[in-house]
């Protein structure tokens, strides 16, 4: 992702406002005797759906959900168990078919990590990418509107 | 586990004085639509480190530390993402080399598992299990002694 | 589970005529550098999927599955990645709306856990447990009928 | 990662001629009913974990490994448990304390997802990331200079 599309800091708590806290787990870790990068991946999904799942209107449309397209996670450093990681998490653009989201992870004030992801509208049963319908794509560009700078 | 080692009602959130907090993760859930056993482990391997870990005096048994020898879970009912799952804790019994705890798993006041587990003082040198140090042992005592009978 | 219920010896790989292997991941281990119990929760699902699912006949019944309701572990011994678990699996008992089965892992030669689990044929729309139709329970019983005794 | 870093084709096989076989396990799988992106990510590490290591020399150098420092992920279909997935991985790069990954994961001859990641050489008792001793070096050098083009 280049900086036109995360032209914000990351590694920053004041570039979010929408939050998901995760706990971590003993077997999050590994040999390593830190946090396991796999399982890093499963803290931004975490966001990542509390983040979009509101939007999809999902009582209106049933088939409606969305699919990972693309993934990027920077390591910024070690940490361990027990703790909690506070996610957040920002919508940063929607597409014809797909949208950008950003993340930083952060244990206390430290910045542990920070991701990117692509996602696309996804059909459930016809199992492939779509274009939302129009008051789904209001929802996204509402909460774009909204966010901290 | 017979009624001798388990003779409380696991399902009932009074039976614990030891909580720990573990959020629910979306990739914690399976295609059936509902969290996955494996993920249940895991919440409860969470429990366990946190109940147990303070009693092992590391800083003073660097090599002292617990390994798993026998697990059962029983899966009371569906849950799903999101959510927070309090696990309970409790230390029920300490033998030579091994100590016997069990679990109660709650989605606000509805119990969805329980689970037990056997383990072993172990040292991570050695690779093998151990007789704890007095000390050690004394901590693990003074706990079942509190505990809501 | 009592002795009536697992009369045979797990630790046996004669025991057993359905074989899964599981590949050891990486991040499945843990900070004392072996393999967590966490995993192996999840090498025993892979082997009882594999080992119910054709008996299931869902594309003739596509609202019956299974969920677990009872699990045991018993570990025997450390092990690292990187290497193949060969998981045995066997179908011990089935009642009216549950059936039973067994375990044994193994890398090379070593048992390294056993396991039993019950389980209940469960409606995926109705979310209950069902009794399963008479083909579905004529299959579980030739299977029980062929294995090694 | 640019143009640069990988100038080639990761969805095809002949890129690659290092080869990890990943068993897909039942839970890998979510509620849409396909294989998780958080277990793609374990996926690609058993797959780093079994490219790298033998050029460690960690017999020799035993504080020596590697950690990850920047994960990226294009998903490019939908799979789903049972199956096995070939991971191929390239080394593509070595910088002063750095090195650069890329991988490609095939169910059969179809390109499920293409990865790539920089991880840097990682002193375990000093907790930093170190310059690699020389013969470290060579090998990660004479890997490069020998796979396909």
């Amino acid at each position: 992702m280049n900086e036109t599309v995360r032209p914000i800091d990351l590694t920053c708590r004041e570039t979010f406002d929408h939050w998901t806290a995760v706990t971590i787990r003993f077997s999050d870790q590994d040999p390593l005797g830190h946090v396991n990068n796999v399982s890093v991946a499963a803290y931004v999904e975490a966001s990542r759906t509390m983040l979009i799942r509101p939007f999809l209107l999902q009582d209106k449309y049933p088939e409606l959900d969305f699919a990972l397209v693309h993934l990027e996670i920077d390591y910024k450093g070690e940490f361990t168990y027990p703790g909690i990681v506070d996610v957040g998490g920002r919508l940063e653009r929607v597409g014809t078919k797909s949208f950008t989201t950003s993340y930083g992870l952060f244990t206390g004030d430290k910045c542990v990590a920070t991701a990117g992801s692509v996602n696309c509208f996804f059909n459930t049963q016809r199992r492939e990418s779509v274009v939302p319908p129009d008051d789904v794509r209001a929802l996204f560009e509402e909460r774009m509107a909204s966010q901290p700078v």
